[in-house]
């Protein structure tokens, strides 16, 4: 197999953490430089004394110097805040390096709605015109030609799996869809904050960011595709006290009447090509901990006859499927290599 | 103060233990018989090994006959599973002793509706005549001259408290209401099974019963009373891996434009002589720790603009609040006592 | 009851918020003042939104001046860091008003060991000389008289309990006591950084500072006072992923042949007049759940008759036992309460 | 790469899920049969659907029969209870296919002990003695040759890694050794029990089974095994609230004055061939999640120079190193594959 020489720039987060872990066991890709501002000179194992003894762990961190890192890969995963990724992904870019971006940045097509959403201008427009939304079952021809991949958000990760076949075959109504998203709390990053130590978060269930998360013009323009009309829907995240994970109850109205295994059906002939879309046959509904380290998507189905609505539960790893993983498979199908290479463990259960 | 004497009968699950915990430190309720049939013999202290040197450690747990209850107590609290629950309620109400029973068989008052969604005939159908059902807020007088107080379940305590103000008053439309529920573990009860082991729910979550839980109908029973109009609504419930908490995530649509700030001056209005109810102010979203140990039902309120829902955020704590606090608050009413006596410690944080 | 106007000087932190939740419902304490550098000029419940609605909720907190402060209140509870504490107590002493102090800044008596262990000089030596050791079931009379008590630590509360009527009876050997303890987070405190963030620290054990706990000291010094004799012990701390609770497991080699039920009985003789330490009866250990929110210390006693070895099993809760709560407790001797006065709730189980 | 065929009996605890989820991934060996009396007739998928889509997943469960699974298989893994599996190891010898064997029956050489601790005859006292010790760094050339391999114990795999080379070496004293290991739920296994439930569990810490748990002959045979000396030691288990890990603190004294840094080398000279000891640098000690799901056994050191007493702190995956990881490690050797072969991926963090 041929080697790829990778970097991650931005490495002492929880998604440069899975970048690390993912690519210590994968066959394709070499780690030929991870930085750090803040930890520059040190060995990956100082920082993750976890990684010990493994061959990534002794790979030394530098200073994110975007022309000295395109010169030595020939793909780069930016793991860094959306605002400052914009910038690097150019610099690399301009250096014939392509980039699969973690971050917001490159995202949402319509830079207004960029700096609607986010609150900051977009400076790097023609780059957004080329960027590809990596999520390999929908793009994944695109993908594979991108020099740029704006690496999906968590949460629209698992939306977007569940409700782009049923709104593309049609019988999902567009309107006055809701979704109840839950997350496990390496979604809100490794920063130090008061909210987010432990004390505060264990036994406890909160909603936050009601009506104004920035992931839901992410999900909007997806659906909207899948739906070929606009679509505005609610979209309500919260916090579950648990390490990774995604659950996202969606409810939707159906456009006309159909039995619920056909819709499995839908969901399983569009997901054919998918190693890691699982359909949950009748009377089983998907948990966190069954995609806990992997890429798997798993929906569940269920009709309510009361109500004449349809819920979908999509559970995916906010942290593999949701960021790292998800950019490697990205990286995977841009460097020639199988999908799913490196990607496809079981989960870790219990 | 009065004394009054007080049964639990039950005392083994969670359920049994709160009502311990709360009449330990009750200054007007005297624990004259805890009953269990598997541990009778033991003191209290045996088998809750965290009760030793308090007051209720040395009652002495007995077989649990009604009659003899009835000789000792004027009221008894029913904390054994439903089925059970309906033929001790009237052998004990037979005897002229006042009754709230935790479980299911008194809530609802169609005994049809009943039969439907828990496979069994009900078999005391004049006394489910004579039940009050037990949400002080909106039954208080009945619960103090009631014999018979249908203590209310854990998720319809949460929901009914944040819909019934708003579908009274109107504002709130009947239909297309989605109450997304996320409950802590302890509502699962303390019966031994594989999928409530500690392992098969901590790092994880899921949801469960969807379009099926038998709360479904309760909650639907009393906000039809409120709005005046039968309703049909979608009732989602999940597990949070936590010991406490009920958080219910209520998407309703309006009939009309209003205000939020408008909506929690009704709602303040409504809860006026509540010491419980806390209405969230603007930018504040309730989280279950806050209302741990406690009857507190905390409401946040979010409208969304785009797409003009309204979302109501409602916590309690289910053992508390959805279950024995509100035992026992029903008990205060019924033995004239003020509602809040031996229920207004704060919650217990972290 | 005559009512005693209180002050918590640095409210922010998990101690100030477990004073703030005892003194709430706390007969004979009045909440005059609590202070916040960072936080003056809102009410209590904007920064706690838990205390919405009750009692203290509506206190407004204050900038930290000892003179004022010790103008409204006669007695003040500092929990501010060490270092910083020792200055504030001196000032608030100064006016005659008597100081609980739940920092390390007068707990050890040879200001020598002071500054050795926590690398500065004691600037307050002769208040120091006046501070009384604030562990109620020893220091009795001595807190009752005390104008400055120095509130112990956590780890020691739970150590000190364990071993001290074993040694000053003369059955346990003053040397190679080993301690291993296991402390819940709240102990880590809730100021924000990495190592204490949620995906930090659940599902997952460390030991830590092993060797050089800054409370090692702190416990020499007083089961020294026990045994009549110095005392070098190995003191091990780890961390739970728990709230609340310290686990102390106990190493004592015996110094003559002694029946565990003999044991039980003199540490249930020395303790007869505490309302709180419970000696567990046979085949019965401690958990920390048995203690949740409340003064207990529960201690279970094992022999290994095949190493000679006692094991002493402890169990507190770190912020009430082993801070606030012990504050309070001691500020009821000093008020002349009843010891246990608003002290006296059963722990929150599960 | 030659392809064995490797049977799992007893696939529906956790270190039969343990198996599964290794052998899934692993090159060399094929699952040729699964078996649970229960849940015979079922695909593995339907039992444990996280399992769905994968290799594993689509394995039939059968009966247990001994013949029928060495017919097809040249290697079982046995995870049943104790008591049961030495019949049926010895029933799939006589059909001359290897076993590794993951319950205590043939742990300890003499069967006098086992009867002492399990309260059971040995009823295979000759394959006892033809029994092999699965520790690889210790046994790895017996293991290779052997038809029958006694797993080792959770609690023993981490103790006797943490003590084996200082013993061996010979500046550890054999006298008076403390062991305090604490161990994540899954430990517990995956039978239904009110003391596992989540709520039981969560929250809350305790010690059990003081002098008295079954793992203590174990870890003294084998430690002794080192020494060339009987040792006598305190074995003290501690359940913590997470799912898997052991950790265990080792209280030991030294024979004769040496450098930290000089055992660290020891240390590492004798687990210079093994792919999975880490020997954490000065300054650093191991946490349970940094060996979660892997083989490592991470070793840290600190001494006392109060008390002249040196602390070595082991963390390891109960379930993979202390289990199903080791057992496939030991098949590994048996079957003539690299040792670490579908064993070598990072820990999963957070």
């Amino acid at each position: 197999m041929h080697k790829t020489n990778v970097a991650v720039v931005g490495v002492t987060g929880y998604t440069g953490m899975e970048l690390v872990r993912i690519l210590n066991s994968h066959p394709g890709f070499e780690l030929g430089a991870v930085t750090s501002r803040s930890e520059a000179g040190k060995a990956l194992h100082e920082i993750f004394p976890f990684m010990q003894g493994t061959r990534a762990g002794s790979v030394a961190i530098t200073v994110p110097d975007p022309e000295l890192v395109a010169g030595i890969c020939s793909l780069v995963f930016l793991a860094v805040p959306h605002g400052a990724a914009m910038d690097i992904a150019a610099a690399i870019l301009e250096q014939k390096t392509r980039v699969v971006d973690l971050s917001a940045d490159f995202r949402l097509r319509d830079p207004g709605v960029y700096s609607r959403w986010y609150g900051i201008e977009h400076r790097q427009q023609k780059r957004l015109q080329q960027a590809v939304y990596g999520l390999p079952e929908i793009y994944r021809e695109q993908i594979a030609g991108a020099s740029l991949v704006a690496n999906p958000g968590c949460y629209p990760s698992s939306v977007i799996l569940a409700l782009y076949p049923g709104l593309k075959q049609g019988f999902l109504k567009a309107q006055d869809i809701i979704v109840d998203s839950k997350s496990g709390t390496s979604g809100a990053g490794r920063v130090a904050k008061t909210g987010t130590l432990y004390c505060e978060v264990t036994d406890s269930f909160k909603a936050y960011s009601l009506g104004k998360h920035r992931h839901t013009p992410e999900i909007e323009q997806e659906v909207a595709l899948a739906a070929g009309t606009d679509i505005r829907l609610t979209f309500s995240p919260h916090l579950v006290p648990m390490n990774r994970g995604i659950l996202s109850t969606c409810y939707v109205n159906l456009r006309y009447s159909i039995k619920t295994e056909q819709i499995r059906d839908v969901y399983r002939d569009f997901y054919k090509d998918s190693p890691w879309v699982r359909i949950m046959p009748e009377g089983v509904l998907p948990e966190t901990r069954w995609v806990r380290g992997t890429m798997y998507c798993d929906l569940g189905f269920v009709q309510d006859p009361r109500t004449d609505r349809l819920m979908i539960v999509s559970c995916i790893d906010n942290l593999c499927r949701g960021a790292s993983g998800q950019a490697v498979a990205n990286a995977n199908l841009m460097a020639d290599y199988e999908l799913d290479l490196g990607l496809c463990t079981p989960p870790l259960m219990p």
